[in-house]
């Protein structure tokens, strides 16, 4: 009756329905932020994106975020005494991070060291989550970054300072020395724009996590893992791959037709929510041009132009915009990390918006628990191995 | 216009609407098991639960999960030598593990494990999660445990063998010496019943995960940290707490009445899917029997019979039955285990149906992305800190 290897799996999902992964259905509440796509509009606590880009720092939209309005001068002073000096890692997370081969995806590694973290520090952080948690836990996850960075090279981690904003010390940690302006200051506007999306997967994970009543490092550390899909965060990377295999802006219009006349999809375009440009992406694309060299940003810029054009051309009505990928790939590059640091950066930020979420899952909580559609056989009886 | 301190998001959480935690919304299509909840009973690939416990091994059971079909004897033995010969831990995870303290909660611990082991074998774990990877997985998670149940005590973690199931295997690992019958059969049959359960939290938190095509480990260290939630697998030690508090069958029920005329809520009792007996409770019970002293079983059938009629009595209509973390407590602390290693080896079981549902969600994929209902405050305009 049976057949000997593992087919029987792929066979039955073949005959599945098509799943339509919730698209449409509202999973929870929430006053955080909301993405407008049709608008192309995207809004924290009220605030339209564009009103905050560039005006407030990190750590005024994480207070946003977490707190509900923008800070006076002394709650921000306040805030930013006790997030700044909560930055050094328990010895424990930096034995955690030695044991990983240098080669390990820094994904893979701050997912470990989050978790580790948990583990470790227990005492604070094992009971229901609360803001002094999130506090701890968004200022300690650029720390677990820069050390596994400096460690796959074989240097030492540096101690965490706290004269330093989340963008100029994460930096500062990375690479060894305080960094310029044109750089910090670009990296903080990405890091306040990418702080929160609505109910995307990684926050979405975070938020079924949390509904259990487990702790903040179980659902933050589930949320890195979603994270680092490539149908998720997992690819910003690929737009920066593929830039450097152009190479300069002459080469662009060859380089697209080739790809697109091979069937290839180009990075940095389309997203499942926005049906006009992602307010993000206009941002960063200022951003890019204040951080980067002339050659790279007119390779970028005109990538995109002519990328828009021949999409329209051969897939006319699809509405393709520019994603926040694309020019988040720009700035990061331009500031110094190296491809694989791309989507670790992205969790720096969403740390903000997945520590809020789960705030709020948990002042309002009702365990997440969807149904399934049985699509499987029934009245199947045991028999005995030697009759099978 | 602000308060200084983080009411703001307390009070903007009590105005949400109550959310319905997704409650009868089918999130996906699975072929492996069913839930009904009306009749208790527990489907696996067709079967009822009541065809397999006891007669199905656990390794037949995971085998059926992945594969759809019991084995024949050739495919037993096929699976079982890959299964059992991939027990080993790579250093790193040993390490990582090492870098614990010894009073870290063994979910933390488990958590940790697997996500570093998808760090260090990223060269297995890191493509699209398939059959090879879950058995891998599922192979070492007890090891994990085991090696840090040993080394919390001061104790070096025992090498692996090949030649024990892996209910003999966990408790060899464990505890140092081959263990009687009467220990590991109970142990295996609860790892048969515990293994798949439909859609819960833990499942579902593995499925969003792997729907944005990330990787195996990922997807089962964010399963594990919603397993750890109260709400879902994180209670049956409190069962245990409380026949440890009652003490004696003579003494449930004054223990009871204080309990109930307290308004505490009995733990072991209830559950948000089943309104019958679960179906794994029955089973349960009698593996309890077996595995327990005669004293510790009267004082659990003692406690199970006078709770239900006092609940009855004083919930009438409720439906509350003995959940399956009732007697899951009274075979665990009979093998052996203490309080704390309850979870974990509800996780060594779930890894199975976990995996399962991996490989089904990426032979179907969609990505899982539900939308919110945005309740916050809107059209608000930047303002300078200094006129805040």
């Amino acid at each position: 009756m049976s057949s000997s290897n593992g087919g029987g799996t792929a066979a039955a999902a073949s005959e599945l329905p098509r799943p339509e992964g919730l698209e449409g259905v509202v999973a929870a509440s929430t006053a955080l932020s909301h993405v407008y796509g049709e608008e192309g509009r995207l809004v924290y606590r009220g605030y339209d994106i564009h009103e905050l880009a560039g005006k407030a720092s990190f750590e005024e939209v994480a207070y946003l975020l977490w707190i509900g309005h923008l800070p006076s001068r002394d709650e921000l002073e306040t805030f930013t005494r006790k997030l700044w000096g909560n930055r050094a890692l328990p010895d424990g997370v930096i034995a955690t991070l030695a044991a990983l081969p240098a080669d390990a995806s820094p994904m893979d590694a701050l997912r470990t060291g989050v978790s580790a973290l948990g583990a470790i520090d227990s005492a604070r952080f094992d009971d229901e989550p609360d803001l002094d948690e999130a506090i701890a836990l968004a200022a300690r996850v650029p720390s677990i970054l820069a050390a596994f960075y400096r460690m796959r090279q074989g240097l030492a981690p540096l101690p965490a300072r706290e004269d330093l904003n989340t963008a100029q010390h994460y930096l500062y940690q990375l690479f060894g020395n305080e960094p310029e302006a044109r750089h910090w200051k670009p990296l903080e506007v990405y890091l306040t724009l990418l702080a929160d999306h609505g109910m995307n997967a990684s926050t979405f994970t975070a938020r079924v996590i949390a509904s259990t009543q487990s702790d903040l490092c179980s659902a933050i550390t589930g949320a890195i893992g979603a994270l680092k899909g490539p149908l998720h965060g997992g690819a910003p990377s690929k737009v920066l791959d593929m830039l450097n295999e152009i190479g300069s802006a002459e080469n662009v219009d060859a380089w697209l037709t080739t790809a697109l006349d091979s069937g290839a999809r180009l990075m940095g375009f389309g997203h499942r929510v926005y049906k006009a440009e992602d307010p993000r992406a206009e941002v960063l694309r200022g951003m890019a041009e204040e951080a980067s060299d002339e050659a790279f940003f007119a390779l970028s810029k005109r990538t995109e132009e002519r990328a828009l054009a021949m999409l329209e051309e051969r897939k006319p009505g699809r509405r393709l915009y520019t994603n926040v990928e694309f020019y988040s790939a720009a700035v990061l590059a331009a500031v110094g990390l190296p491809g694989d640091m791309f989507t670790p950066t992205f969790a720096v930020s969403r740390t903000a918006g997945w520590t809020a979420h789960v705030l709020e899952q948990v002042g309002n909580n009702r365990l997440i628990r969807p149904q399934s559609a049985f699509v499987g056989r029934t009245d199947r009886r045991f028999v005995g191995i030697d009759d099978r």
